[in-house]
């Protein structure tokens, strides 16, 4: 799934690490992402309010450094959240460490994050006495950012990493990403951390402004079931060593370039996500058209790709075109059911709200597929929404009832 | 589960009678519930907007006949919705034909419902040969209201009525419902249909009043899966034949004893729908307390109920109270999580936000009831809301997996 990368993939002036410090059982828990010098970040956050202490101090870093950060430090195996009066001396302390470690840089500098169990407290020891071996064993390898990709996997069944390119002003602007994240997923950021290098030139206001456009469009348009987490974090950090001129200005050639490439890396790190969610067999894509708003059009989407029974049914690949339009009746839109056209794998299903007689052993078979387009068209406006979502199966279930996760 | 019921337990001036007409495999799918005399009738129906043609029928009768109806006639294996210009005609015509052959009783003093099968045609024409039939055999006898609580079922495993008597003004009042449903429930009317026959005298609007009331702390209080059907039907009918004195006015001991008494009975279906939820092992009580409203207290117990981490983790008895904390932090309701306390099966797990030492092989021990209360204490107000739902299990995903349910 992941594209093979070689050594011209990663963009000019970032190094990464990863290590085994101790807090999972034998498997990489801890990772850098490093910039040679202050690079330019923004980042994004858990809209969950209640908030772990890595989130609390990254954002208050990012405030302080005005967005001028050398890097990301990463532990996985636990979220360091609800831990009491601890947890955010734990994640200065580890901010901090990585700062002295990187030759005096302020640990303003840095950005901390945690995933994994909520509430155990979190062995910073641990993450303290690693820190400075893998400071000095970082690399701009492709194999040192996998091992980074590694290092932030919680119930991930594999790492999740996408590259672009663009132009901008005739140079070549690179963008390397990794994501984490299969529970817990929902639109308005997840139990997912992302972490975006480029090496592009660009003003702190104007990457804050593609990566909220981006992070609407991919990231927050994806659910695995509805639950948000406490800890959800993208991040991007862009350097500048590209050569490349700065990019200026939200309405030139070059921004344009930018944020197609950032987001043609954060559609693949979220559907990345969805295709590894809990349990999933496959991917169900559910547009809605017709709308007379594009906030209509997701809630309705949102609504349809977080209802157990039509992600049950998509589990069992079972056209029940009924629980789709039953899920939008509920969503809080009105519209006129009368109207509604629904497709599933392409062949309609539903006309007008009602049974269109179709080939059930035909869509049945199609629904067998990696990835399944639903669209639902209220044929009442010009708005449209996508949201991504995957199929409900007894594997979640075995997955998230294990006692204890 | 059920009461056992005997004849003094039916209300006077009830009949019943149930019939398998042919719409499922060899099982009854077709019952009425018959008042000798007109009875003061309410009804709630569905929220969804996506409503079959039944309840735009019953609804247009009720209106018709301003609440005094003769009795109900439920098709169970076809929910008759989504289905073309027929739909509507088809359940006029069910009413009708139930309304003739009680010797010319006016069809808008019927209540039609079904359940089942959203979007496929329904075969009225055998629920209209049976009618006849199931007419000439009604009785007032327990046998024949358990065989009309079993007519109505579903996905039901099993049928589910209550019982209640009170006094008004020295007489005694009877009260027997029953309901179906065990998936597709949440809130605010789910799939679900429920009946209550009394003998009570009452007027149609202070009924009106009582169900409302007892319909939201109960069958509104509920949550299998957070999706609301297109069918759901909770309906009382009041015919006078105690032959006590008509309740009057909403403050006086005949409306409390009647009131409460209705509480009962819709408090024992509600909960028998959820022991029966889909695949359910254990039933949760969610019980916000310290909330500044009941409104915000609801919310907040509805998201637990409804998030899939929370449900898994009881299937598994994990108590993860970060998963219950978590849900509570993105249900849009403002509180500071550092006051929160939460208890699992009467054992704090949780206090002012973070973990309170608890001996996990005890409170799991306790998590394999059949009954787990779940208490989580905002200490922010005084007002409280409790909602019940049940655990997410494997048998869940493969019920409703199935290809085709």
């Amino acid at each position: 799934v992941n594209p093979r990368l070689s050594a011209s993939d990663i963009p000019a002036g970032f190094t990464f690490a990863a290590t085994h410090c101790g807090i999972k059982r034998a498997r990489l828990d801890l990772g850098i992402l490093v910039s040679d010098t202050p690079a330019t970040t923004a980042a994004v956050f858990t809209t969950n309010q209640i908030v772990a202490a890595p989130v609390v101090a990254s954002r208050e870093h990012l405030r302080k450094s005005r967005g001028q950060m050398r890097g990301v430090i990463v532990n996985s195996g636990n979220a360091n959240c609800c831990t009491k009066q601890d947890g955010y001396p734990a994640s200065i302390a580890t901010a901090s460490k990585l700062a002295a470690e990187l030759g005096g840089t302020d640990p303003s500098q840095v950005i901390v994050c945690s995933t994994g169990v909520i509430g155990a407290p979190l062995r910073v020891e641990k993450i303290l006495a690693a820190v400075p071996h893998i400071v000095l064993n970082r690399s701009a390898e492709p194999g040192a950012f996998e091992e980074f990709a590694r290092a932030i996997m919680t119930t991930d069944t594999r790492p999740k990493w996408a590259t672009a390119r663009c132009r901008v002003g005739g140079k070549q602007v690179r963008l390397v990403g990794c994501a984490n994240g299969s529970g817990m997923i929902e639109p308005n950021m997840a139990t997912m951390l992302a972490f975006i290098a480029t090496d592009a030139a660009i003003s702190p206001k104007l990457l804050d402004r593609a990566l909220r456009a981006c992070v609407n469009r991919t990231f927050n348009s994806i659910t695995v079931d509805g639950d948000t987490s406490t800890n959800d974090t993208v991040a991007v950090l862009a350097n500048g060593h590209s050569g490349a001129r700065e990019i200026r200005g939200s309405s030139g050639a070059d921004y344009k370039a930018f944020t197609a490439a950032l987001e043609s890396v954060c559609t693949s790190l979220a559907l990345a996500i969805i295709d590894d969610g809990e349990g999933a067999q496959r991917t169900i894509e559910i547009e809605i058209r017709g709308a007379a708003s594009e906030k209509s059009a997701r809630q309705i989407a949102k609504t349809i790709a977080n209802s157990p029974l039509v992600k049950t049914a998509f589990a069992g690949a079972d056209p029940n075109w009924g629980r789709i339009l039953a899920a939008a009746g509920r969503s809080g839109v009105k519209f006129d059911p009368r109207r509604v056209n629904i497709s599933i794998a392409g062949m309609t299903v539903c006309r007008r709200g009602c049974e269109h007689p179709f080939d059930e052993r035909a869509v049945h078979q199609k629904m067998l597929a990696k990835h399944v387009p639903v669209r639902v068209d209220l044929r009442a406006g010009s708005a449209s929404a996508r949201v991504w979502t995957c199929d409900f199966t007894v594997e979640y279930v075995h997955i998230n009832s294990s006692y204890r996760t």
